[in-house]
């Protein structure tokens, strides 16, 4: 028996990698020595030996699971990763291009001729290649539709009409749909005559003769069930349907409330269309996680560990620009209080405190209510109760730590009233940084806009600026 | 027909919202009024009145699905959800118990009696059963383990002895299993004698004599072959399964990757003991991502919207503390240098834009390097590598960014050579971020632990303190 259980897996996906980097070691090594000693008479053998690790590599390829190599390719540095591109069988392109990270499907893309991507994108299902298209050369994609037959051809056209964040951009086309006044004996023998059913398949969707869904069978009821009963009298009536034009982030929340495997995407008309699987909605979940935390993080996109500088320079300095900006703002709320900073160059030292403090809790009321929101359980009529809410939370945080850093502060410049000064900046600030971090998204979401991107970066800007202003302000009309 | 479409499930879930809302704000008017005006004559009528309203919000809430109830419950403040869950029939209590969040299970658990709580906890399965367990009291768990018979026990006291993290935490027990030598005509004949399949069955376990697992029968194979052929003919052999003790990350990357819908779950001797099924995975992996953005966020877990003001300082308190102890550093090296503040009152201003960037640029370097550490795909060798590229973009931003606030500042302050610092300072202080930003993660791996976990805040600190004494000490150096 040939089980591969995870411990194995996991092992063995990093055994992999380790015996693909050790491969690809001695080829450099042979590689080197042709280079360096240009003795004719060696030539001969070392190319033997190159040609011989290449070859047990290209072994190694062969026996690897397509995400394994996707895997694989993502974890090396460009000139590998290339070498090992070249090796893999031509006909595993295309299914490997569509596994491997945007950022790195650019850098393969980018080694391969028009010939090799139109090879490979011909190997692919119309979906899959309305997939890959938005990264092909526009003559790749043109030669491979010439190739593709009319229906094929309407299937790219309708999926490639879809953005990216509409289901229509994640169907699939591979359909299996009954009539329903037929008896299961018929699905049954009906179904025998595939060679295959399609992935995922754990429903067969029922029409009647205009396409229209009229319900679903679920495999497992058709397997429980008598034969003889009629498909319409044991079919599921209540369907969980999509349309092309939906949200897919919603789309994925409705997979994983109703627990679906598979649902049958639909036109205006209720005809069937097409149909969404549970392996793209994970991805689409792991995507919209991993781009709120790039874009907290201040990164455009997914970017390619091992990029080029210039290419993560480009990926990264939308953020800092943002940054300096707001850096430069409260940079300047200080610059108006530079007398008073000559007077007490105490208020220097612990200015950063206060516009700290401010920040980190401002980016946690945010991202609460960004979660809140994106997880649709917030309404905007709550607002208020919630911002009294977070008001209170931060009387309490402002009261106890300002409340102890004042105390510090006071001992340690020796003056009660800069204590008190600081321990009523913080409590404002706190109290600011609620009141942003309420607005901020709610604001967002009115102007119909994401209300993550960003808001870390407006949170900071208030608070780094307000923690300035009103604790510099307050030493100003108090202490000086 | 009765299709439900997304748009449909959308807006009824908005509305539904919206229905409960309304006719609990009819139900606390009439309370209201009820308790102002004390006339007997009124009370009948009132209370008429008020039964209604109740009477039809629970017809409301009894035609929801399960997940939906959970959503509305979330929704809800305090008071509103505990109308509406004493409303909830009770034996729907158990599945709405498994589907909210912690934090909202806490509120309503804290409500119910001993009583209500066994009830509830006896109509689940051993597996769900096991996951409510942490958050019943522990006399409840014990009347419910005495209910069970000694299958069940021992199923629960297995599910028990995993922790939240590991895949024996997340198995359930209802398994279908067949022999291998059998036809395909038996096993059709076979699961026909079921009531129904267990959720999202999409292969059936091929066991031998000892319960070892020997390949499974996927149904859509089933389906398409002859029902004359050996269930041993058309089986895969090639099965992925996991260990009871395997990380529950590590089995959701693997249903990712290999796009599963149930895996065996086996013991040491390859026997099956439970299944793993996608909807699980899929909570992991969207539990996973939420605890990546919540600690980055500094919130030590996900937070009930509702809850009050002492239960959210609780949640917050721990790294607005570090956060705290952080900036009282960066602000002790400021005061070292407050001799120079004192001559140049222009560093003040200036110096928390050195910080800020370095932070910024800190915090983007971590955050590629921890997803690229969760995902596997960053061998610690690489490590050098890595960190010369992070230089190269550090040098880049540096000299471009600190260039353009260097040239501002020195017109600024009429000052060429305080340009200058600040240029420098900048630019070191990115290169300290870039080195930073590769070793923290680096070290937390090696030391194994979670990178992700405050790395934010160990970055910020170093780049703070950092920036302060580069640019404060550059200054002092060159311009005093």
């Amino acid at each position: 028996m040939n089980t591969l259980d995870t411990q194995k897996t996991q092992d063995s996906l990093q055994g992999s990698l380790q015996q693909v980097l050790a491969l690809l070691h001695r080829h450099r090594l042979v590689e080197n020595l042709v280079h360096k000693q240009d003795m004719p008479k060696h030539t001969l053998v070392e190319s033997l030996v190159h040609k011989q690790n290449l070859r047990a590599l290209q072994k190694k390829l062969d026996q690897l699971h397509t995400a394994d190599v996707a895997y694989i390719l993502e974890s090396l540095p460009l000139e590998d990763r290339l070498v090992v591109w070249e090796l893999v069988k031509a006909e595993r392109d295309g299914d490997i291009l569509l596994e491997v990270s945007d950022a790195v499907r650019e850098s393969l893309i980018e080694v391969m001729d028009t010939h090799e991507l139109v090879a490979a994108a011909e190997q692919l299902d119309a979906d899959e290649l309305a997939d890959l298209a938005p990264d092909l050369p526009q003559q790749v994609v043109y030669e491979v539709m010439d190739g593709l037959d009319s229906k094929e051809r309407e299937q790219l056209q309708s999926a490639l009409s879809y953005t990216e964040d509409q289901v229509g951009s994640l169907m699939d086309f591979e359909l299996v749909k009954i009539r329903a006044d037929v008896t299961l004996e018929v699905v049954l023998r009906y179904l025998r005559r595939f060679e295959e059913l399609p992935d995922h398949t754990d429903k067969i969707f029922v029409v009647d003769e205009d396409n229209r869904v009229q319900g679903v069978l679920p495999l497992k009821t058709l397997l429980v069930s008598d034969p003889d009963a009629l498909v319409e009298v044991v079919m599921a009536r209540d369907v969980v349907v999509f349309h092309p034009e939906d949200d897919s982030g919603d789309a994925a929340q409705a997979f994983e409330r109703y627990d679906l495997i598979t649902a049958p995407v639909v036109n205006a008309d209720n005809q069937l269309i097409g149909r969404l699987t549970v392996d793209e909605m994970v991805d689409v979940i792991r995507e919209e996680s991993d781009s709120e935390v790039l874009s907290m993080a201040g990164l455009k996109e997914e970017e390619d560990l091992f990029a080029s500088v210039w290419d993560s320079v480009k990926n990264r300095w939308a953020w800092l620009a943002i940054n300096l900006v707001t850096a430069f703002v409260a940079s300047r709320v200080i610059g108006v209080f530079e007398g008073a900073i000559e007077q007490l160059v105490a208020l220097a030292a612990l200015m950063p405190i206060v516009a700290g403090i401010g920040g980190n809790s401002g980016n946690q009321t945010t991202t609460m209510i960004v979660r809140a929101l994106a997880l649709g359980q917030l309404q905007t009529s709550s607002a208020m109760r919630l911002w009294r809410k977070e008001l209170g939370v931060s009387m309490v945080n402002g009261l106890v730590w300002g409340g102890i850093i004042g105390l510090i502060a006071s001992l340690l410049y020796g003056s009660a009233s800069l204590g008190l000064v600081m321990t009523a900046a913080m409590t404002l600030n706190l109290m600011l940084a609620a009141t942003i971090g309420v607005m901020i998204p709610m604001l967002m979401v009115r102007a119909g806009r994401d209300p993550a991107m960003g808001s870390s970066v407006m949170i900071t800007a208030c608070t780094d600026s307000g923690g300035f202003f009103i604790f510099l302000g307050l030493a100003t009309l108090f202490l000086l």
